[in-house]
C-alpha cells in the first residue's frame, strides 16, 4: 500500500459504499470522480485554498478531468486516494490522483485534473497566488 | 396517467437514467428522494420561493421526508412526479409526491415532505409569508 | 457520542464528502438516505442476509423510508450511523437509524426503514427466516 | 443547437436537476460523467449491445473517461448530449460526447470514453463483434 502511494503527499481514506455500485455490480464510473474530488478538496485544504477564496474571491476551477479504470471496485472495500501536483503553469496546475483498493492491494484507477485559478470578482483567469505556489512546492518537496 | 395525477397541480416529467439503478438492478431508493426534490423545486418556482429567499432571507427548510415504494423502477422508463400541498400550518406546510411510471402506467412511489419556513437572517422559524400562502391556495384551488 | 448511540447494536462511521453538499451548502437530503442505506447494509451483513439471498433467493426489500432532519450537516465532518431493529412482524421488520455528527456531537438526523422479506424465486412476500429472526434477537438483546 | 450537434448520430435530451448542483452552485463535475453515461447507454441500445451481452456474455467495459468543462451548467436548464464513435480498434472503440446547454445555446462540456469489449465468461478482452462494428458504421455513416 505504502509503495503504491509513495510520492503522493496527500492521501485520504474512504469506505466504498454499497450504493456506489451500479447495475453492473461494480462501483459506477462517476463515483471515481467523486473520489478524486474528495482527494482534491483535501489537498486544497492543505493549501487553505477554500478559505482564501472567501477572502480574495480567487479560487480553483476544474477545467478538465480524466480517469483510467484499472479494475472494478466492489463493496465491501476501503480505498486510499493519493493526490499530488504534477505540473505548474502560470494560472493553472495539474493534479494526479491514484485510487488504491485495500482489499486487493492494487491500483484501481488513476486520473488527472486540470485546475485553473479564477478571480471570481473580476470574472477572469488569474495567476496562481504566490503563497499557494509556495505551499504546493512545500507539499511536493519541489520548493 | 392523467387519472393517476389528478389533483396534483404541479407535474414534472423525468427520464430514468441507467445510472440511477443500483446493484439490485432497480432504481436506488435515494433516487426517489431526488425525484421528489426535483418536483418540490418545480413547485417552489411556481411560488417564486427561491427568488423571494434571495430578497428576504426567508426560505424553505426540509424538516422531514418519507417515501413508500410501490414497485421498483428500472431503466428504461420515463416518470411523472406529481406534487401538491396537503396541509398548511403557521410556519410550515406538507407536500405530497407521487411518482408514476410511464412504461407501467402505475404509481411507483408516494411520499411526503414537511417544509418549514425559516428566516435565515434572524436564524429562526417564521410564518409562511402571506403571498406564498395565497399562491399555494391558488395552485391548489383551496383559496 | 456513546450515549447518543446507546442501544444501537450496529454503528458505522463515514466521512462527509464535500460533494455531498448541494447548492444550499448543506448535505443534500438524499445523502441521508444513502447514509441509512450504508448502515442497513452493515446490519444485513451481521445477519448474513446478502449471502443468504444468493443461496435461497429470499432477500430484503425496502418498502418505505423516512428521515427527520435535525440540523444540517456540512463538510468537513465525520458521522456515525447507528442502526437497530425496533419492530418484528411475520414477513417484515422495522429498522431505526440515527446519524450523529462528530464535529457537533449532536444527532443530525433520525429515520426509519420498513424491510419486507421477499422470495425472489416465488415472486412473493415470505416470512422472515427463523435464523434471521434469531440473529436479530441476538444483536438486539431481545432473544 | 443543430449545428452544435451535427455529426453526432445519437442525441439525448436531459433536464438539469437542481440537486445536480454542488456547494459552488454549479452542476457538479461528476454529473457530467453521468450525462456521458446516459448518452453512452442510449448509443449502446442502438447497437443492441446490452441485450447481446445477456446472450453472449460479451459486453462493454469503460476503460477510461475524460471531460473538458467549457462553462458551468446551472439549474434550470435542459441539455442535449451528442454521442459518436470516433475511433475503432480490434477490441475497442472510442466515443466522443458533447453536452449542449439549451438555455445558453453553447457547448458546456466535451469528453471521451474508451470502450473495450470484454468476454465476461472467458474473462478476457475480445474483438468487437462484427455485427456491432457494422451497426456502428451504419450509425456513423462510415460503413
Amino acid at each position: 500500500m505504502e509503495e503504491l502511494l509513495a510520492g503522493y503527499p496527500v492521501v485520504i481514506q474512504l469506505p466504498v459504499a454499497w450504493g456506489d455500485m451500479d447495475a453492473m455490480q461494480h462501483v459506477n464510473n462517476t463515483v471515481y470522480f467523486r473520489y478524486f474530488e474528495s482527494g482534491r478538496i483535501a489537498y486544497f485544504e492543505r493549501l487553505e485554498l477554500m478559505d482564501r477564496m472567501k477572502e480574495t474571491g480567487v479560487g480553483p476551477i476544474l477545467a478538465s478531468a480524466s480517469c483510467r479504470f484499472k479494475f472494478p471496485l466492489t463493496y465491501p472495500d476501503t480505498i486510499s486516494v493519493g493526490v499530488r501536483v504534477t505540473d505548474m503553469g502560470e494560472d493553472r496546475f495539474t493534479m494526479a490522483f491514484r485510487v488504491v483498493s485495500h482489499r486487493h492491494q492494487r491500483v484501481a484507477a488513476e486520473g488527472d485534473g486540470l485546475i485553473v485559478t479564477y478571480d471570481y470578482r473580476a470574472g477572469r483567469k488569474t495567476p496562481v497566488p504566490q503563497e499557494v505556489q509556495a505551499r504546493i512546492q512545500a507539499l511536493e518537496g519541489t520548493g
